[in-house]
């Protein structure tokens, strides 16, 4: 009965956090520009509802009842979700958790302000304080007095589980080789980039069919167009934005593939309402969409398929074969923004600002030498100096928001993404030529057998482990990127 | 500091409640067909929360603490409203609420299913739970014995403060008249009627331009394609939807019309969070809507405008004249159902209901009689015998969801926009040339300062009485129409 109870108030919890996701997509895609307050009003009072349900003192007593009790191993990882959210919640003080929602949001102000006059020190107030709370946070959740463990405390919201100490390992180990790489592709010379004038309207019906080939379950979702492109819900209402822009078709059909990844993660669940058959982390959540976007849509056969519908629906290109456009989707351009950057430097990026927040959260860094430090380590790993900290440590909307510990994730993805493509390409022999036909149905059932159906059930070093039928490690993907960018710069 | 807490607290209650209303207008407008399922999950959470709030025995505490202290007119009225949906609440048991809800939901079905066999036993057990439910209900609500207080219960959601004897009384005044001037009506020719094919996309583009003209605020709305047109949200959201019929224009353009004049009401609101700035009543919100359609778009004047538009939305039509498309959109049809009758036919329909569910309610007819009693009214009030209840007793949504109380409103609506209009072509002797030109703000502030900033302060008859002068009555509909129609009949 206790576990009943525990369930069907944890059904609830999570229909009335679909439906913050909602009123969240509501306002990026459909709500008026007047709207806004209101709907600040509305976020807010649901927030506050779904914290105090999240606390309820019930939960713990449920869970006291239930304790050592017989279950099935899915009704066991339900318990231990709720009881991992009920700690989290509870461990924190309501006090707290309203500074912290506050500060996140007068600090997304403050960065966008100082964005504008594009100096630091206009959002440093706001930063200290978000590292501060966020410590503090940390501090509240944490069960050791390691000064690593605070960051941990932070990683372990996005990915359960995970330690600062193997991660910084792990990551930094992937450096010589990626440096190493960028440089050769450096100096050769760059292939065609597509130019021209791509119609918005013709752009999202690529979209839109590319989504559906790739098996998006239109009847289960819809797309829209918004500023920042994203994927949220589950289940059977998961929703993709997309954006369009007119010199760039790239931009729209990319981001859609890339959202269309995590859409059918989402859409690929056994349960939407049960924790246990959530998504693994954000890691592995990053591994779906980035598996689509780059293993799959940026593939030399995949541009066979999508060449000939890019001059169905543009007309004739100044990228002429599907060659020059597998070359043309996979230029090695060095710069300055992460969300731009190509397959080769992303990751760098991503280091970049992993040792740095780990710093901050740790005690290593104090947020009056961030910016030294950033345009010091990114000369050092890009060879660029860094004139403009909107072109550098205010590029990322992430730390205004107090988003410590979410960083990392997108490199787990990728290193993920790649340890599932080429435990994929032994089951599936014939893979290359499904691609260059679109014809996935077969490599999203490798995915939902090995990944989507498994929830939340392992950690994702042990999901991904049991996918693959090895612990996962940075060798595919650094050899997937040296064997790709080798072939493509001749190296 | 009761009283801050009490208008804090149904301010949340309030925006969780837009949030409901949100999460319905997306489900019509916007969801993917197979996220009912967990939207009703999502709605299901929601309105469980809703009612928790608005049962929380804080309310009680916080009401006796404030009970005869000094407050403004406006905090006097949103005491009043907030104690007035306390009682509401906490006198229907939880249970009875939820079999209810249960009931509503499962009439909808049997409705649906009924209507496809055409038979109404097939719906009358449904609707016989539903009867009982609502009558259980009114009398945990009702404060007297009197059999006609049960139907008071109800209405009184809808109509704070109407009385089943005067309503019964106002309405029934008007039936010898109407019935008149149809049969009248009946004996003359008919004018032409539009015919032709009519781009949707061209119907779109002139609604959201009449929508604009007459005073919607696009930066707090939005307007989209649903099968039932509806319009929702309040203050600085506010949402329409409409539909299109490519053989007949005026549907899209009228129920636009419609939906706009309950829009502006909406938007017009001095505080979407507080019970005293809500809609006064819905008979009053209906008149809004009625107004604008009927008093305003349906008018010699207007049709000046909209001809010239038509024309250039959809070029020449077999209508060739601002006089001829007057004469169109008043066309005068005999019908069968409710929701496409005529000014002059619809209240007639409304009658025939309101007599047929106050006596349901009251005890004074029996479901097993319902649809014998609706048949022979219907042949006595509009000649013509009910050979498919879908075209009868079964072609409304609103007893199969529980709405009993609901029906008087429209014709209150259509009074009340009779009276408004009476008054105000006092206040603006050049109305009509206002209309003519499609320049309707005087109008419009007209509305706002008479109706809209007054909120919930006064019950809709002394509002009215406020704004026109005299007490409410039926006089200025019936003169209305027999004016209107006489000339258009050459009666």
């Amino acid at each position: 009965m206790s576990l009943e109870k525990l369930l069907e108030n944890e059904k609830q919890i999570t229909a009335l956090g679909q439906v913050a996701g909602l009123i969240s997509w509501d306002q990026e895609a459909m709500m008026p520009p007047k709207g806004a307050g209101q709907r600040a009003e509305q976020a807010g009072a649901l927030a506050q509802v779904i914290h105090d349900r999240r606390t309820d003192p019930r939960i713990g007593d449920w869970l006291a009842e239930i304790d050592g009790k017989q279950m099935s191993e899915f009704d066991r990882c339900n318990v231990h979700e709720i009881r991992r959210a009920y700690d989290r919640a509870t461990k924190v003080p309501a006090r707290l958790a309203s500074e912290i929602a506050m500060a996140s949001s007068q600090g997304q102000q403050s960065w966008v302000a100082a964005r504008k006059t594009k100096k630091l020190a206009d959002f440093l107030p706001a930063l200290k304080r978000n590292i501060e709370l966020k410590r503090e946070e940390a501090a509240c959740i944490s069960v050791s007095n390691d000064p690593q463990s605070l960051y941990d405390a932070l990683l372990d919201e996005f990915e359960p589980g995970a330690r600062t100490s193997e991660l910084s390992a792990l990551l930094e180990s992937m450096r010589p080789r990626l440096k190493a790489l960028r440089e050769k592709i450096a100096e050769k010379p760059a292939p065609a980039a597509l130019k021209g004038h791509f119609s918005a309207d013709q752009q999202l019906v690529l979209a839109r069919k590319l989504a559906t080939i790739l098996g998006y379950d239109f009847e289960a979702g819809r797309i829209d167009k918004v500023v920042h492109p994203f994927c949220s819900g589950s289940g059977n209402d998961v929703r993709i934005t997309t954006r369009t822009d007119e010199a760039d078709p790239f931009n729209c059909l990319y981001s859609t593939i890339h959202e269309v990844g995590h859409a059918l993660y989402a859409q690929g669940t056994t349960d939407p309402f049960m924790p246990a058959a959530e998504y693994s982390s954000m890691g592995v959540h990053e591994s779906q969409s980035r598996f689509w976007e780059n293993q799959i849509a940026r593939s030399g056969e995949f541009a066979k398929w999508l060449f000939p519908e890019m001059v169905e629906a543009f007309g004739a290109m100044n990228i002429d074969s599907p060659d020059a456009l597998y070359a043309a989707v996979n230029r090695v351009e060095t710069g300055y923004i992460r969300t731009e950057a190509d397959e080769v430097h992303y990751n760098l990026h991503i280091l970049l600002r992993f040792e740095l927040e780990r710093d901050l959260i740790c005690g290593a860094l104090e947020a009056e030498d961030l910016e030294e430090a950033w345009n010091a380590n990114f000369e050092r790993d890009f060879g660029l100096k860094v004139e403009d900290p909107n072109l550098g440590v205010m590029q990322d909307v992430h730390w205004s928001a107090g988003l410590f510990g979410y960083f990392p994730t997108y490199s787990l993805g990728n290193i993920y993404a790649a340890c599932l493509d080429r435990a994929m390409r032994k089951d599936l022999p014939n893979r290359d030529e499904l691609v260059a036909n679109a014809e996935t149905a077969l490599i999203l059932n490798w995915l939902r057998d090995k990944i989507h159906v498994k929830g939340r059930l392992y950690p994702a070093p042990k999901l991904i482990e049991q996918a693959i039928g090895e612990a996962p490690s940075t060798e595919p993907l650094l050899d997937y990127l040296e064997t790709k960018f080798g072939g493509l710069y001749d190296l």
